[in-house]
């Protein structure tokens, strides 16, 4: 599917930077990149992105606070005008790698506010804007849908995949974003937008750490692939960043 | 496995009362059912148990309070002396029935406090109490443990099984709560002590409402069964009440 427009959180570093870089370098680049960060003013390399690149337009959003939600909402909006949003990308995430002894209720609580809830409450605040866009397309290109929300999550958020324990708070957040975009898939089928999981990979980010195997650059490459080739009967499904169907 | 002592939490009302009774009413019973609820003095139904069954002890919990847990703890390990703790129970939990549009920030996070923090950090704050009882004892009956959490879910947590979408907070603090469930099997492996999770069925309680198809006696009595004829090879599985695996 083109993607006309596109909102990323956590796009000031990492995997969430370098889904703004290919975007922007697509031959068929989206008329609008919004990347939303906590802090546009740190935020040097997109503001030097935004020197070559006059789609990019960068958003401040704290994801875990409702008002800066709606401001985003409607700054979004405004730029898009009459046309809906196409694509929203759900990376902004936090990684503690918890063990059982090192469990607080204040640390959990957080990661699911982070991991979870945040992505649940911005997709709920951006469905109106999406189903505009849905709505308007004449056609779908054969792809069922014409709007999509991609949420990043992790294999490690894989229950059967999870045989080495441990990770509490990392395993459980995404597990429960896995099932918040499983419910997303259904309730927003009927207004014909398409609800993916991804997980990028092992990848060389800070988060990622130093054992990582696969370049940031090159998961992101994969994942735009698989995006692109979505078609709605892929809804509510959690895959890699080949495309692989993941167990839940 | 001889259940020996037991602490159930959410035990005022419900599939926690109903525990209770029937573990009381065993003909090989627990020297000690520990009975945790937010309101002792208001579990009436517990204090007419407790007139009967000498070997039960109601006790005060506020899952979400970290200091109630550390009292409780003390106050377990007071009663059990040198003995360990054979079984955790937890269930207490809560049940909003959230759709998209209800979503609130907060809503989320209570049930993610609730039904999926609380029972991590109350089994972390047990995991000692346990492993006493399953390092003391010189066999294990064959069954490969000694000592056992069963956290209680339901079917609407497994993601493979959502079909029908919405319900956003219970679907995903369950989800959590099986992802936490998994880590703890593979944690507490070599502690010999089993973890497994519980679907108790559509239950006519407060929070099942009134379409419930199951009597609570009936949930129970069947869920007992299948607790007691738990092996280590079990561990970190999601059964029904009948003991048929559940997909994640």
């Amino acid at each position: 599917m083109y993607v006309k427009s596109l909102l990323i959180t956590g796009a000031n570093r990492g995997i969430g930077l370098e889904f703004v870089k290919q975007f922007l370098k697509l031959p068929q680049s989206p008329q609008w990149v919004f990347a939303a960060c906590r802090n546009p003013e740190k935020a040097t390399d997109l503001k030097t992105l935004g020197e070559t690149y006059p789609n990019l337009r960068i958003k401040q959003l704290e994801v875990t606070d409702r008002e800066s939600i709606k401001d985003l909402v409607t700054s979004v909006t405004s730029d898009l005008g009459e046309e809906g949003l196409t694509l929203l990308i759900n990376n902004a995430g936090c990684l503690k790698r918890l063990q059982l002894n090192d469990v607080t209720q204040e640390e959990m609580l957080e990661s699911f506010q982070i991991n979870s809830v945040a992505p649940l409450c911005i997709s709920q605040a951006f469905v109106p804007v999406l189903k505009k866009s849905s709505l308007q397309s004449p056609g779908d290109g054969g792809y069922g849908y014409r709007a999509a929300i991609v949420n990043i999550s992790t294999l490690t958020a894989s229950i059967t995949d999870n045989v080495t324990g441990g990770n509490y708070d990392s395993r459980t957040s995404k597990a429960a974003l896995n099932m918040i975009s499983k419910s997303l898939s259904v309730d927003l089928k009927p207004g014909r937008i398409l609800v993916s999981i991804l997980d990028p990979g092992w990848v060389k980010t800070e988060l990622g750490g130093a054992g990582a195997k696969m370049e940031v650059s090159d998961s992101v490459a994969r994942m735009i692939k698989v995006i692109q080739g979505l078609t709605m009967d892929k809804t509510g499904t959690f895959l890699n960043y080949d495309g692989k169907t993941l167990p839940w």
